[in-house]
């Protein structure tokens, strides 16, 4: 099953036949405190310096998130869309919990590029969100992010996580979006002193959302390590179990995971000759000044 | 399903409900000229040391392996076995390709513990090996390691390898060996640019043993990443995609993967309140000299 997103310059295709695609994640204030000031003073530089730095470093796909206090995110979103078109190739992926501020921006995107087709992140389980996002979906033919949470919170069974995922592609399919073009997130909360449970649920979910719905699917990993020491330890190996269960564009840092997820890609059969881990690791050789073996 | 070694003073229980069981691979002169010729000189005070530092840096039992030019293995295995039982606590694993040096340390082990049951590696799927490790097995009543390769080699693909694993274990119970005692090893190979399809044939292998076959499985990891540069992310996406689907006592340096392998546990909510992922970096913290955070 392909999931499509355009750019007015690139295309880039999400499958299980594929490596796994990069979204990268640090176009987001939320514990950024300098970007959050930046965003509400209404000084973009740093988010032209992020779209390019990530694109440096991997990202297929970049999200967009203006949400801090003191920012209109109706107004500033669309903005901030716009600038990141404008500099970089990659699709984008709008991320707003405001529907407005998504209508705005999805309204900016088609006006820069017509046939284009960006990722709308998010949807969830909860009657208000269905009935607010799915729509702007349908009529803007954009590809869709569905959390597998409901007015319940985020449910402690793969079971109900599953019915929360097997909901949200329903009710896409009601308004005629096509199921491949909703991507599930099965969420990761943080495994530690709380619930020594909570990274084998999500490892759960994404495995029988993978056999029994079919999507592709996404990931914030780096929650799930919140609290613990050598965080990237954890991380990495975390990502590695769910790409392997079926997680095929994980929302990241690029620059700190990308060499595991080639890693992983390598060791799924999806890497020949291992170019794209050599050709990665050369790379980052190069950047950091020494000199290639 | 329970494999359980013991040494004089310890038991080690390896089991899919309980934590990976790290085996230690460093007493094992393949690759390493020092310890080669040391042995080749019957000097072992390298051996006490690399026993005494895998024990400190977390394995659970220590593989014992002395193949090297100029070395008598019927001789040495069982001296190097007593010596390595008398420095540590841990079970031995007991690696030759030699029946009569396996022989020859299976006697020095009952001597030195008549209760114990150590593990034996290995056996594989060729007859000649059927013939004489399997009797010494169920003699001494130990758990062997279970190569699933055999006359052709390393079969190519997870049907092949598993049916080498339905022939050890059935070959095995027909001595009266319990199946539990029979640990497989469904082998990695190097992935890269001769074979990208390596990885995944072997963790497609191992997650069908675990389902058809369900005894417990160790695996060599780091030979997967050979000739490929920064080989620890690599040795890490890998260890943490096969313990996910299976592998449970690997064979592993422990001071270079161990934090990986507790992070894989923890996620795979085998880590009680993270205390084992947490109390593992507190003590590496302290060794290095630095103040706990």
């Amino acid at each position: 099953m392909e999931t499509i997103l355009r750019s007015a310059r690139r295309t880039v295709i999400i499958s299980p036949e594929k490596p796994t695609v990069l979204i990268g994640e640090r176009i987001n204030p939320t514990g950024k405190k300098r970007l959050a000031a930046a965003l509400g003073q209404g000084n973009l530089d740093i988010v032209r310096t992020e779209a390019e730095a990530q694109v440096e470093d991997g990202a297929d796909v970049l999200d967009v998130n203006v949400g801090a206090t003191g920012v209109d995110e109706v107004d500033l979103l669309p903005k901030v869309v716009r600038l990141v078109m404008e500099t970089v190739k990659v699709p984008v992926c709008i991320d707003s919990a405001n529907a407005e501020a998504l209508r705005a921006a999805l309204a900016m995107h088609k006006e820069l590029a017509p046939e284009g087709k960006p990722l709308v992140n998010s949807v969830n389980g909860e009657e208000v969100s269905l009935e607010r996002v799915l729509p702007l979906v349908a009529e803007y033919k954009t590809a869709v992010i569905g959390l597998a949470m409901d007015e319940d919170g985020i449910p402690p069974t793969p079971e109900k996580r599953l019915a929360v995922a097997h909901k949200i592609v329903e009710r896409a399919e009601a308004l005629g979006i096509p199921r491949e073009d909703v991507v599930l997130d099965c969420l990761a909360l943080t495994v530690g002193a709380d619930d020594s449970q909570a990274g084998q649920v999500t490892l759960e979910t994404i495995r029988m959302v993978r056999e029994e719905v079919g999507v592709n699917m996404t990931l914030g990993a780096s929650n799930v390590s919140f609290g613990l020491p050598e965080r990237e330890v954890v991380n990495w190996a975390f990502l590695a179990m769910a790409i392997q269960n079926g997680v095929n564009c994980p929302i990241v840092d690029a620059a700190k995971v990308r060499q595991s997820i080639l890693a992983a890609d390598l060791l799924l059969g999806r890497d020949e000759y291992a170019m794209r881990y050599i050709k990665a690791y050369k790379k980052r050789r190069k950047k950091s000044g020494a000199v290639a073996p």
